[in-house]
């Protein structure tokens, strides 16, 4: 059993056919990007600490269950999509494994602890505040998208602060943010190491990256195999299929 | 008719059947990465001034002349290689096009001029000289390869200066020296534009980058297509058949 608020459905998480998520189309549905992220982070598997910031409906803590047995937390400013979160949590009986925190993540470091955790992953806003007229007028999109309540550099600091010596850092972002996440990171002590970027098609400039830096690691970066997301007849790859189901 | 010293070659410069390069095996052979980077850059086609850093036996200054009407000058320290850039350059009657100059790079801007060119290309030595035991014993290849006559901050910076506002630099180098490259970019006022990373195989992390920034740009990076190398049964791709051979 579960309340649903408005126009809240229960999804299923993709294929998987215990693991159900509250999404609602004027408030928050996860993306392809959060997916990818889930996938792309290193996750201890028996144990360890994880923080998720800019957790939105909890989507990453939730597929990140899936890879690790150890504790996950998950932060997310908006009160609405800190309470699907937490009702999917409470849905799935996961209570025991994740947690989620309502509140800003630029004091998360303060609440949860600094350098306690082993990894940290984040879906942050994409776009900057510079041009008010492109902000979605709905709230929940503006927030989840725009760097309205923190900019990048407060996503890379509070990550920072709360990994421990070693521990990991992993982002999804846009590829024309490229240069100034990777400028933050190095200035927060996050050595990028592994970079990763998605490509919508073959032949097509990429329009997402995936990047993972730790904590005071020794300069040694990788670029990954690109990864394509559609074929030419706009079906999935197969190999984000294998991601996306599990399945060839 | 053509000078040849001790076991120089008079190599057909890929598919082409009229132009050559002189090589020498133990002195010098140019490498795909010259040919991608000659494919890779921005040239103007119908005038324009050009200069090419570590131009070795000229093998860039020699494609590029296939793609553009401007002048180029190619740049190089070895007199060895500036001999069989000289030598390539008058076989294929490119006197009125392509002058080599034998000298150090760090003293170009000074010789040519600041601000004055469109373009600046350049395949510079990847590795650094911080282990000695892993140099080249051959002079010849310790140069090209090892930081030995020029850091990665002196290509940068000549390039910085031989460029006109909104001139185009656009190097060859290994993914580990991203963030070393783009940093220092940065610092010289060479606003990255163009990315593209270089695959051997499928499934595999890129082992090359291609990368232009532009004097003054203002920011937006663009990360083109991968390009992968090699198919699965060794051949050259499609794609790599296209660029070397200009055949499908």
């Amino acid at each position: 059993m579960v309340e649903l608020y408005g126009d809240e459905r229960l999804d299923y998480l993709l294929a998987d056919e215990e693991m159900r998520i509250i999404q609602s189309p004027s408030v928050f549905s996860f993306s392809l990007d959060a997916v990818l992220l889930s996938h792309f982070a290193y996750v201890p598997i028996r144990k360890g600490n994880l923080v998720d910031l800019c957790s939105g409906n909890g989507v990453i803590p939730l597929f990140l269950s899936k890879r690790t047995k150890g504790k996950i937390i998950g932060v997310e400013i908006q009160e609405r999509l800190h309470s699907m979160a937490q009702r999917s949590i409470a849905y799935n009986q996961l209570d025991g494994q994740i947690k989620m925190i309502h509140g800003d993540l630029k004091n998360a470091p303060q609440e949860l602890g600094y350098g306690k955790y082993d990894v940290v992953t984040c879906n942050p806003p994409y776009f900057t505040t510079s041009n008010k007229e492109e902000i979605n007028e709905n709230e929940h999109f503006a927030i989840a998208r725009h760097e309205i309540h923190c900019s990048l550099e407060d996503v890379i600091r509070a990550s920072s602060q709360l990994v421990k010596q070693g521990g990991k850092v992993a982002l999804v972002h846009r590829p024309g943010r490229l240069l100034d996440i990777v400028t933050l990171m190095r200035q927060y002590r996050l050595e990028p190491k592994r970079l990763q970027f998605v490509y919508p098609k073959d032949g097509k400039e990429a329009n997402t990256l995936l990047i993972e830096g730790t904590k005071d690691g020794s300069p040694d970066l990788k670029i990954l195999p690109p990864l394509v997301v559609y074929q030419d007849n706009d079906e999935y790859t197969d190999e984000l299929k294998r991601i996306l189901y599990g399945t060839k």
